[in-house]
């Protein structure tokens, strides 16, 4: 049973894989090692090599764990965390700890394994997003459970495994560290100006322009202002909503449009960079509906891993969000 | 002139370099480029290729930018920060920034281009450790600075890009949000338990004894309770003091003692990891005497970077502690 661990200086949790197998040789730096499409566990009619899935969208009638799907959501074959069990919360001498509860699944984006998101049409990129907002709707019912985390690793430099696009999702009995900092933040902004921060560098970026990338109908796609990463972009829904999974369909459909176009320039401005993407939401446990507003960050994965802030999480950034907004607004696809 | 900007929700200040020079192509994925003893800026003979000299330690009475020195500290040729000109802070709208002041220094710690830490003598590693109190004594008369970070970035994977060993400064015009987590952190602590957690912590952990790697007279070596990187190993000071600057030669030559000892054992038992060291220390511009203690971290760069970790700060560690430390216990050296 893996277990979730708390510094007990700063209060961050932590996933402790009890999985003994890895002997400390295994951990000479890892190499990529990317599989083919023959051995790819995310390619239709390899549904076996996976654990059966949760749920898939298929148009077919096609019966489950078999060819057929547009979007498949297995369980992670080598979970973070595990699905059964209390969570036991415990302490050892002045530390705590509880089981790791949670759950930790895959999000198979499409069946064609040389597909990216931005080479998928907008209403399949919907249906991606409305696979987040299913998942998350069940699991929320888990009242062990008050966080989920859903994010992609693209690209061997951002930690991707497998090349087939797929995301992941992990639901957790905790909240992490970076979203309650980022809770409290907007906490302290909205006691303050009774508004939502998010809404407010919405209003100041799209009225002054510079950092602005694009923009539709419900969605803002800008370079932040104080970005850790060379070109990190956000997309925010203009209207105030403190969940991802409670947005109208009509804002995934603005999602998916911005997404596509944000990515495929990234990919021609970066020749296609490794990134991660993240959904930020508001935990299940909170309620911080006026306070909060969810977004998602992508975070391109271009210069080598910075050395110390790798251990500390302090940031030093070689490209003005000006400058990175610049270069993107003019990329033509 | 670089600057520093505040993130509006979580608080968290970032450099933003103003060098204009690196266009987007310049962002593909970097490759680590090692230069050998021919042309290494670092090498006895090779003076002139560094700004000149901050400081350096000589024996034989040879001039300032020759060789003959030991220990030698130079500008960084490619500073995050500037040392001239004010804070001037401002507003941008809702957001803040001031000028990126500072310093950004580079500590060569041997002459010799072959050498690493743990093979260097106790004596020179603890010329090393002087010469970070030394800097750390000079640059808190600067009234404009609130932090000094000092680190290492060793071999490639942990953003090395020049092999001979040497360690890094930085110091800030504010506290980053990773260090006023820990002191926030202890602050909580002391006021519930009027205890120092480090105190407490080495403590529990020394008694315990599983999570110990190795001790001597002053310090504690252990592999910490809530780990976020396999391996991940904490020096602590038995004694507590919050200001690394403060302590005593003899903690430094205990220090010394302790680094070489655990930096053979991790490059036993890992193959020669890649890691970063980082000293924490008390930020000049808080009285936290009581509440903080100072120590210095290692954290192996042994799996590939972790995708979401990077952007999120939150981490799912392979490697139980009691295991990490079961390993560098019995590593013979």
């Amino acid at each position: 049973m893996p277990e979730l661990r708390k510094d007990p200086i700063t209060g961050r949790w932590v996933i402790i894989s009890t999985d003994r197998q890895k002997r400390p040789y295994d951990f000479r730096f890892e190499r990529a090692t990317m599989i083919g499409r023959e051995h790819c566990p995310f390619c239709p009619g390899h549904e076996s090599m996976t654990p059966p899935e949760i749920t898939a969208y298929r148009q077919n009638g096609s019966a489950p764990n078999t060819p057929g799907w547009q979007v498949r959501v297995v369980p992670n074959k080598y979970p973070a965390l595990q699905v059964e069990g209390g969570l036991d919360r415990l302490g050892d001498g002045m530390y705590d700890l509880m089981n790791g509860v949670g759950a930790h699944e895959v999000i198979i984006e499409t069946p064609q394994h040389d597909r990216t998101l931005p080479t998928m049409s907008e209403p399949e990129i919907v249906q991606v997003l409305w696979a987040y907002r299913e998942r998350m709707l069940d699991l929320k019912r888990d009242f062990r459970l008050r966080h989920i985390l859903i994010f992609k690793n693209h690209g061997a430099a951002a930690g991707a495994t497998l090349e087939h696009t797929h995301s992941q999702l992990i639901a957790l009995p905790i909240v992490p560290d970076f979203v309650r900092e980022e809770i409290e933040g907007s906490r302290r902004h909205f006691a303050l100006k009774e508004r939502c921060v998010f809404c407010d560098l919405v209003r100041q970026d799209l009225a002054d322009g510079k950092r602005v990338i694009l923009e539709n109908a419900d969605v803002a796609v800008l370079a932040p202002y104080a970005p850790r990463f060379a070109f990190e972009t956000w997309l925010l829904p203009k209207r105030h909503g403190a969940r991802f999974e409670e947005a109208p369909r009509h804002e995934y459909e603005s999602l998916a449009r911005a997404l596509k176009t944000i990515l495929h320039r990234l990919d021609r401005a970066l020749e296609q960079p490794s990134y991660n993407l993240i959904v930020h939401t508001s935990p299940f446990s909170e309620d911080v509906a006026d306070v909060y507003h969810w977004h998602v960050e992508i975070l391109p994965k271009l210069t080598r891993v910075a050395g110390f802030e790798w251990g500390t999480g302090f940031y030093i950034n070689p490209t003005p969000p000006e400058e990175a907004a610049r270069v993107l607004r003019s990329v033509r696809i």
